[in-house]
C-alpha cells in the first residue's frame, strides 16, 4: 500500500469507528479516530498476523492497551476481513462479541482483556519475554497505549521490566492526543515529556506525527530494527481527527459523535477497503512441552515442614515433569520458596523485582503463549495487584498465584505483612479456585493439581512450620475436604484450613476430654465448597464453628455459608476469625490474641453446643 | 554537632538498631546500618521537629518509606529522647509500641504505617500537598526509601505527581545499598541509573556517598534550598555498615546479626548521645476549620436522580459548610460527578490523575495533616489501590473512598469497567464502614455522615438514574436499615441495596398480586449491619432473599449472614448476586441477565416460600 491508500485506509478505520459507535449508540469513536494512521499502517505494512489462524505460533501479537479504542480495533477486523460489516455494526450489543472493551473470551484476536488502563503494556512485556526467552519463533509484540494512561505506576514497572530484559521485541506506539477522560493530560502534546521518561528506563524513543503516515511507516521499520532494547513509538495526534466539529475538543470523550453521517461525509464517505496484513514467518513452536512423571516431594507424618517449603519443593518436581510450567517472583523467592524452582529451571523463572502489577502481568501475558504460570510472592501483597487479577480473571487467564505468609500466624513482622483479606479478594474473583493446604503433602498434591485448572487458581501457604498430617498418597480433589475427626456423637463440627486445621485437632482433643464429641474439617478447597459434606456435617451435629486466620468477612466463614444458602434449614453457626489489628508478637501470641487458638475454639464449641449466645 | 560527633551518632544508632532486633531475635539490622549517617544528620541538624509536641504545626513530617528499618526510626527515636533505653529492647513485643514495622496506631511521631514497599514516597507527596496547597507553616517532608522499592510504579506515580505539583517542600532520601531481600537490585550501585529517572520526571537530583556525614549535610541543604521542584538524595551505601561479617553481603535480609556483641564492639560499643532536633518555627494552621450550616442538596420524590450525581452535589455543599474537606480525583471526575465540588472549592480539589494507588495515598497523606479527603472514582479501578487501602486501614486513616459505576448496571462498557468486587474488597478492610445508597437523598445524607467517622468510610454510587423513594428529611444512620414494606402477613424478606432496591420493591408488588405478602429491607448500611432489624424480619418472615448488584462472595448476602452467626438458628435463605462474567449490554438487560432483576427475585422469592431448593 502506497501513501494514498494507507491515508484512505486510515480514513475507513475513523468512518467505520464512528458508525460502530453511532450504531451502539455509546462508545469511543474520538479516542479511536486520533490512532487510525497508527493502526492503518500497522495493519497493512507491519503486523505479521494471519487473521485465519490467530493461534499461529509465527504471528506477531498486537494489545490495544487503551482498550476503549475498541472501535479502532473492530475496524481493523473488518478491514483485514476477520468480521463482517454486519457484526462491525452489532458493536456493544447484547450477546456479541464486540464488547465495548476487547476480550479474548469473545474474539480469537485478542490477547488479553482490557479496559482498565494501564495493563495492555505489562501483559505486552509478559507476551514479549514468552517470545524472547521461551517461544523464540521470532513474533514482535506491539502494544497501543492511550497518553492518560502513562500516569499509571504499572506503567513504569513495565518499562524498567521490559529495557532490563532488553525486550527489542517490543514497541510501545503511544497515542499522544493530548486529552484525558475530563480534560488535559498532565503533558498534553509534549513529547519530549514522555521520551525523557522512557529513555531514561533504557528504551529507544522516536517521536512523530501520527497522522503522517509515511512518518508512521518508518518509525515502525526503525523499531523493528532496533536491537538491544524496547522501542516506544511516541506519536502527536489529535483526538477525533479529521472532523471539525469534534476534533481536539475537550468534553467528548466516550460519547458517539452527534451527527455521524455528516461527519462521514466529512472523511469522505464510507469505504470498503480490504487489507492483507503481512503473513507471518513459518515457525514451530519450541517448547513441544514435555511431559514426564510428576515426582512430588514427600513428607513423613509428624514431621514439621512449613507449607511455603513443600510449594517450593513441589513446584521444582512440577517443572521438572512439565516443560511448560514458569514461575515467576516479586523478589522475595527466599520467603515464597519460589528459589527451589529458580535453581533447577532458571531458564523458566522470571524475577519481577517488587512490582507485583507486573508479576500478574507478565504471568497473564505467558498464560496467553501457552505457558503455565506460578506467580508467588506475600499474600498481602497480591492486593496490590487487584486489579490486574480481576482483569485475568475478565480474559480467562489460566494462571496460578501463590501466596505466602499467610494470616497473624507469620508473628514479629506486624500487620502490613499479614495476607488477612486475600481469601476475600480472590473468592470474589470470577471463576477462580482457593485453596488452602494444612500440611507439605497437601500442598505438594495441590501445586500439582492447580496446573490442570481453568481461570484463576490462588494457594495460600504458611510461614511456620505445621505437622505432616496426611500420607502422600492421599488425594485432594478440588471442591473436597477431609474429615479429620468423627463420630456418631459428634455434637459440634469445627470447619478449619491451613493452621487453624491443627488449632482445630488440639482443640476437639480437649472438648473430647470433657465429654463433647467434635467434628473436624479440614476445607483445604475454600471455593468450590465441598457442600455435600458440610452440609451432612451440619445435619449430623446440629452447629457448625469456623476458624480462619483471616479477616471475618470474606473468608472460610462466608465459604462454608456458600453450602447452605438454597433455601433449606441453616444449621447454627459461630466464626472466628481476626477481628482486631495485630501488632508484632510470636506467632502462637498472635493466635492467642486474634481469638483463633485451641484455647478459643474450644470456648467457643463449648457455647455453641450449650445453645448460648456466643457473640 | 560536628563530623565526629554526627559519625559517632551514626554508630550509636547501628548499635541500637542491633541491639533491638538481637532483643527481639528477630528484625532488619543490616537495612537500618546503611542509613545510619542518612538519619543521624537529618535528626541533629535538618529534621525541624519537636517530639514532645508532635501535633505541633510547624514540625517537618519523617516518612520512613523502607518501614522494615524499624530499628534504626527507633533508635533514632532513643537518641532524640522519645523513648527510653528500656523501651527500645521490646522492639517486635506484644502489646510493645516499637512494632517490626511502624505505626502511627501506635507511635504519635509515625505519620503513615509502612512495610508494604513503595508507600511511604506516595503518602509523602500527600503530606507535602496539604503542606504546600493548604497548610502553608512551611514544614519540610522527608521520606526515607530504600532502592529496592524503587521498582514499585507506585513511587513513579509519586514522582510524577510530585514534580508536576512543584512540591520543593518533599526530599526523598534513597538507601541505595545495593541489596533486596533475595539478593542484588537491578541496577546496584549505579545511581546514575536512578538519577535519571527522577531527572527526567522533574526532579533535582543529588548523588553523594550515603556514609560521608558532610556530603549528607551539604544534600539536605541543598535540597532545602531548591526551589520549584522536589529533590532526590540518592545515597550509595552499604547494607550492613560498619560490621564485616554482614556488610554487603547477602543472604542477611531480616536477620539478627550472628554475634551482636561483637559487632558492637567492632562499632565501637554502646553510646548513649542525646540529641536535640531543630525546633520548629512557631506555626498556627491557617485552616482554622470553618464550620458552617451544612445544606445538603434536596431531591423531590418521584426524581430520577443518578447517585453519582448526588454525591457530587452533596459533596460541594459539604465542602461549603466544612473548610477541612478536600476532595481527590483520578482523571473521572466527570464520571464520579467530583467536579460539582472541584467548580466550587478548585483550591481543596486534587487531581490525580490515572493513578489510583497514588489517589488513595494522597488522601492518606492529607488525614495525617488533619484534613478530610474524599477520593473518587470508578469503584472497579479501586481495586488498583487494595494495598493502599489495606495499609491505611493499618494507620488507621480517616479517609472517604467513594466509588461510582458499581456493578453491571452501568451497562454497555462491559466487564473492565464494572465495580463487582468492590463491597468484598472494601467490607473485608479492618474497622472500615461500607454504605451503598439507592436514592438521590440518601446518598447525600451519607456523604454528610461519613465526615463524622472514623477509619476507611466507603461509598457505593450507582451511574444509571434511579426515583427518589426518600424524603429530603429521612435520617439514616450507620449501622441501619429501611423497613420498605412490611406487613403481618410478610412470608419473605428481600434485602437489597442501591440499584436492586428498586427491582426489589417492583418484585413484591407483582408477588403482592400473587398473594405472597414480601417485605423489603434497604440495606443502605453494608458495614456495619442492622443485626436487630434484619434478625426480627427472619423471625417474623421466616426466609431472606438477598439481592445484590455484586459477585456473590463478601458483598451484600455475606454482611446479611453476619446478623446470624451467634449460635442461634438461621433463617432460611437464598442469595442472588452476579455469578456469570457479563458482556456489553443495556443496563436492563445487564440486570436480567445477571438474575438479580425484579423478575428474577419473584422467582426466587417464589420458590423460597414454597420451601423448594432455589439453587
Amino acid at each position: 500500500m502506497n501513501t494514498r491508500q494507507l491515508t484512505e485506509l486510515a480514513q475507513q478505520l475513523r468512518v467505520d469507528s464512528i458508525r460502530a459507535s453511532a450504531a451502539a449508540g455509546s462508545g469511543h469513536p474520538t479516542s479511536s479516530m486520533s490512532a487510525a494512521e497508527l493502526m492503518a499502517v500497522l495493519l497493512a505494512r507491519h503486523l505479521r498476523y494471519d487473521f485465519d489462524r490467530p493461534q499461529h505460533p509465527g504471528n506477531d501479537r498486537f494489545v490495544l492497551s487503551k482498550g476503549h479504542a475498541s472501535p479502532l480495533l473492530y475496524s481493523v477486523y473488518k478491514a483485514a476481513g476477520a468480521i463482517n460489516e454486519t457484526e462491525l455494526l452489532t458493536f456493544r450489543r447484547l450477546a456479541g462479541r464486540l464488547e465495548g472493551h476487547p476480550t479474548p473470551q469473545r474474539l480469537p484476536w485478542v490477547e488479553t482483556a482490557t479496559g482498565s488502563l494501564g495493563q495492555g503494556l505489562p501483559v505486552g512485556v509478559g507476551i514479549a519475554l514468552a517470545g524472547k526467552r521461551l517461544d523464540r519463533t521470532g513474533y514482535r509484540v506491539w502494544v497501543l497505549c492511550g497518553d492518560s494512561e502513562l500516569a499509571e505506576g504499572s506503567i513504569w514497572e513495565a518499562a524498567e521490566h521490559a529495557a532490563y530484559e532488553h525486550l527489542d521485541n517490543l514497541t510501545a506506539i503511544v497515542d499522544v492526543n493530548r486529552l484525558g477522560q475530563r480534560g488535559p493530560t498532565r503533558h498534553g502534546h509534549d513529547l519530549d515529556a514522555y521520551a525523557r521518561r522512557f529513555a531514561a528506563f533504557g528504551w529507544h524513543t522516536i517521536e512523530i506525527d501520527g497522522h503522517d503516515v509515511d512518518a508512521v511507516d518508518r518509525a515502525y521499520g526503525e523499531a523493528e530494527s532496533t536491537r538491544g532494547q524496547p522501542t516506544v513509538i511516541l506519536a502527536r495526534t489529535l483526538k477525533g481527527k479529521g472532523v471539525e466539529s469534534v476534533q481536539d475538543r475537550e468534553g467528548l470523550h466516550g460519547k458517539p459523535l452527534k451527527d455521524a453521517d455528516e461527519a462521514i461525509a466529512e472523511l469522505g464517505g464510507v469505504r470498503d477497503i480490504h487489507v492483507e496484513a503481512p503473513q507471518p514467518p513459518a515457525a514451530r513452536m519450541l517448547h513441544a512441552v514435555r511431559t514426564g512423571h510428576l515426582e512430588l516431594p514427600r513428607y513423613e507424618i509428624g514431621d514439621e515442614v512449613a507449607t511455603r517449603n513443600a510449594y517450593g519443593q513441589a513446584l521444582a518436581g512440577l517443572g521438572t515433569a512439565r516443560g511448560d510450567i514458569v514461575a515467576l517472583d516479586g523478589e522475595v523467592s527466599d520467603s515464597t520458596r519460589a528459589e527451589f524452582f529458580a535453581k533447577e529451571h532458571p531458564d523458566r523463572f522470571f524475577e519481577c523485582y517488587i512490582a507485583e502489577q507486573q508479576l500478574v502481568a507478565a504471568a497473564v501475558g505467558l498464560a496467553a503463549r501457552g505457558w503455565v504460570p506460578y506467580a508467588s510472592t506475600f499474600a498481602a501483597f497480591l492486593t496490590r495487584a487487584y486489579d490486574f487479577i480481576r482483569m485475568a480473571s475478565i480474559s480467562g487467564a489460566g494462571i496460578n498465584l501463590v501466596g505466602s505468609h499467610a494470616g497473624v500466624s507469620i508473628g514479629q513482622d506486624g500487620p502490613s505483612q499479614m495476607g488477612l483479606e486475600d481469601l476475600a479478594m480472590m473468592r470474589a474473583t470470577h471463576g477462580s479456585t482457593v485453596l488452602y493446604p494444612c500440611d507439605a503433602n497437601q500442598t505438594a498434591k495441590l501445586v500439582g493439581t492447580m496446573a490442570g485448572l481453568h481461570g484463576i487458581r490462588y494457594l495460600r501457604t504458611s510461614r511456620g512450620e505445621t505437622p505432616v498430617i496426611y500420607s502422600p498418597t492421599e488425594e485432594f480433589p478440588v471442591g473436597g475436604s477431609k474429615v479429620l475427626r468423627a463420630s456418631d456423637t459428634d455434637r459440634l463440627t469445627v470447619v478449619a484450613a491451613g493452621i487453624t486445621v491443627h488449632e482445630a485437632l488440639k482443640a476437639a482433643e480437649a472438648l473430647d476430654r470433657e465429654g463433647i464429641q467434635v467434628r473436624v474439617i479440614d476445607l483445604y478447597s475454600v471455593k468450590p465448597v465441598d457442600r455435600r459434606t458440610l452440609r451432612e456435617a451440619a445435619e449430623q451435629t446440629g452447629c457448625l464453628l469456623t476458624v480462619e486466620d483471616h479477616r471475618e468477612e470474606g473468608g472460610i466463614g462466608d465459604a462454608v455459608l456458600d453450602a447452605f444458602l438454597d433455601g433449606r434449614p441453616m444449621p447454627r453457626l459461630v466464626r472466628l476469625a481476626v477481628r482486631t489489628m495485630p501488632g508484632s508478637a510470636t506467632p502462637e501470641e498472635q493466635l492467642r490474641e486474634a481469638g483463633i487458638d485451641a484455647q478459643a475454639i474450644a470456648a467457643a464449641g463449648r457455647l455453641l453446643v450449650e445453645h448460648a449466645v456466643v457473640r
